[in-house]
């Protein structure tokens, strides 16, 4: 069996033992990249058979490595998360999009002393993990900014009155805020407006949940895109700053590795970008068979659900 | 002196006593539309000369209609607003954004007995205009929808509950809001997602106050805009139904109307896509001599500030 330029047809592995046993040997060094959410569980419902998955590729000595585009957990909660799901990890195992941001800021962005301290529209994850590589920030979870504008935040911020206006931030952090509101967004404006690095977490305009969409952390930033006429540097999937620093981390071979997920357009494109090996859809998330199969951005294979991965096996 | 095509170069009139004398002559009878902030003032500071513009163009015999995009007033609202400044009006000559909407909404959409909800996204003064119209609406202002979004809200989302979802709402209208947040942007994409009409009260992604520039309705339809890769129906100018709405009301002659305003993209645009007899930009707010003169949307002719009008009576 040969297999098709990223271009051509996927192959459909569900239930073709010889084919998934071929697919598998293929990755047997490379990082395994799942998003988890639509992947490996939806909502609080893990999907059947991917304990054993993770088990089988882990058995097999893959490296297995779980890619989030997820802002608001730091990696220390998603490991928590898959633990409360059953499904064993470690940190190190775990690469979030909040993560990939502060690497981002303190060791690529060369920010002047005094223009160290980033503005956060975002929940806690972003918070934890900007601490953890030593990043300055404001804004965030601080109950400061969950309030109502005032006809003196008007005054005040066109003034540049530093009792609103910080003279240190030097970037803008999006990501996914379930506390967004006017006055973080008209902030966040102004401080791209007075030189700010305007950056994203992720440009998902939805997030799954309960089986259906939400706004997602690209619907954040759509606002200040709008108004700004200007996109955010993102460090989230596809971005390849995200494919960087995963490399930077677990130093593998790219032609060995597999991305799975379940977005051809962020997934998926993520894999093809990144010049992996391989990029393996799964029909459990957002993109359809339809979509895999016929649309501009085409995975090497798909299968119905990760489990059937299990199929190598039987 | 013969004008030129709206599509050449502007004239600069300040000063031009001849010129102002002949442009004010031109429009004697159709409705004369100033943009009312940046155009007679900005936040709460008066532009000099600008009650006795107005004066002298009533003196005139002009009709002055006062089109405003500012969503969040009723025109009862923009009455006062205008009083406070010391601008003597009516509500008749007030049309806003928020107005258009409720027409729009009342007599031009043909909704279903059991579809006529609006979902509002925007503050009290789209409220006050769809009561005038006897137009249901949920949302808005009530303080049931300014909270944080909860686990079950996903769910009850998700589920199409009735106590979360109205099976009546049959259109989402998104205005200006200052308590924008995330559990108003759920609901008003699940209400379009199962088939609401997408409304917007206008799409100006700033607002100007204080001399700068804030978050405006546009940024409100934004994440949304993003999540449905569909653009809303607007209602505010550069809109032509708010255009049609106005000459339904005022029976006036287009040849003989002239649009001021200071945005060459909403207020110019405006008046030369209505195929009005005139456009006159004004340099008080956001679009520069350089944009009146070299942009892609050009005004018949320009002035520094309203108040140069006077000039032609000196």
């Amino acid at each position: 069996m040969s297999y098709p330029a990223s271009t051509t047809t996927p192959l459909y592995l569900t239930g073709n033992q010889a084919g998934l046993k071929e697919f598998l040997d293929k990755f047997d060094v490379g990082a395994r990249s799942p998003e988890c959410e639509c992947v490996l569980w939806s909502g609080d419902h893990l999907f059947p058979g991917t304990v054993e998955t993770l088990e089988l590729l882990r058995k097999k000595g893959k490296q297995i490595v779980f890619v989030t585009n997820n802002s608001t957990k730091s990696r220390a909660d998603y490991k928590k998360k898959l633990e409360g799901l059953g499904i064993p990890s470690t940190v190190e195992e775990i690469f979030s999009s909040s993560y990939s941001s502060s690497i981002y800021i303190s060791r690529i962005l060369q920010l002047p002393a005094n223009k160290r301290k980033v503005f956060v529209i975002g929940e806690s994850g972003i918070e934890q993990e900007l601490r953890s590589e030593n990043v300055p920030f404001i804004g965030g979870t601080d109950p400061a900014y969950r309030r109502d504008v005032t006809a003196d935040d008007y005054k005040q911020i066109a003034a540049g009155d530093p009792s609103v206006i910080d003279p240190e931030v030097g970037v803008v952090l999006v990501g996914l805020d379930f506390h967004l509101n006017y006055i973080k967004l008209a902030l966040a404006f102004h401080y791209i407006k007075r030189g700010a690095v305007f950056l994203a977490t992720n440009i998902d305009s939805t997030l799954p949940n309960s089986g259906t969409l939400f706004p997602g952390a690209g619907s954040m930033s759509a606002p200040l895109i709008m108004m700004l006429g200007q996109d955010p540097v993102a460090l989230g999937k596809p971005s390849q700053a995200m494919m960087d620093a995963i490399e930077g981390k677990f130093q593998f071979d790219r032609s060995r590795a597999c991305m799975v997920g379940d977005r051809a357009n962020t997934d998926i494109r993520f894999g093809l970008e990144g010049q992996l090996g391989g990029t393996l859809g799964v029909l459990t998330g957002v993109s359809s068979k339809e979509d895999f199969v016929s649309g501009p951005v085409k995975p090497l294979a798909y299968l119905d659900k990760l489990a059937d991965l299990l199929g190598a096996e039987s």
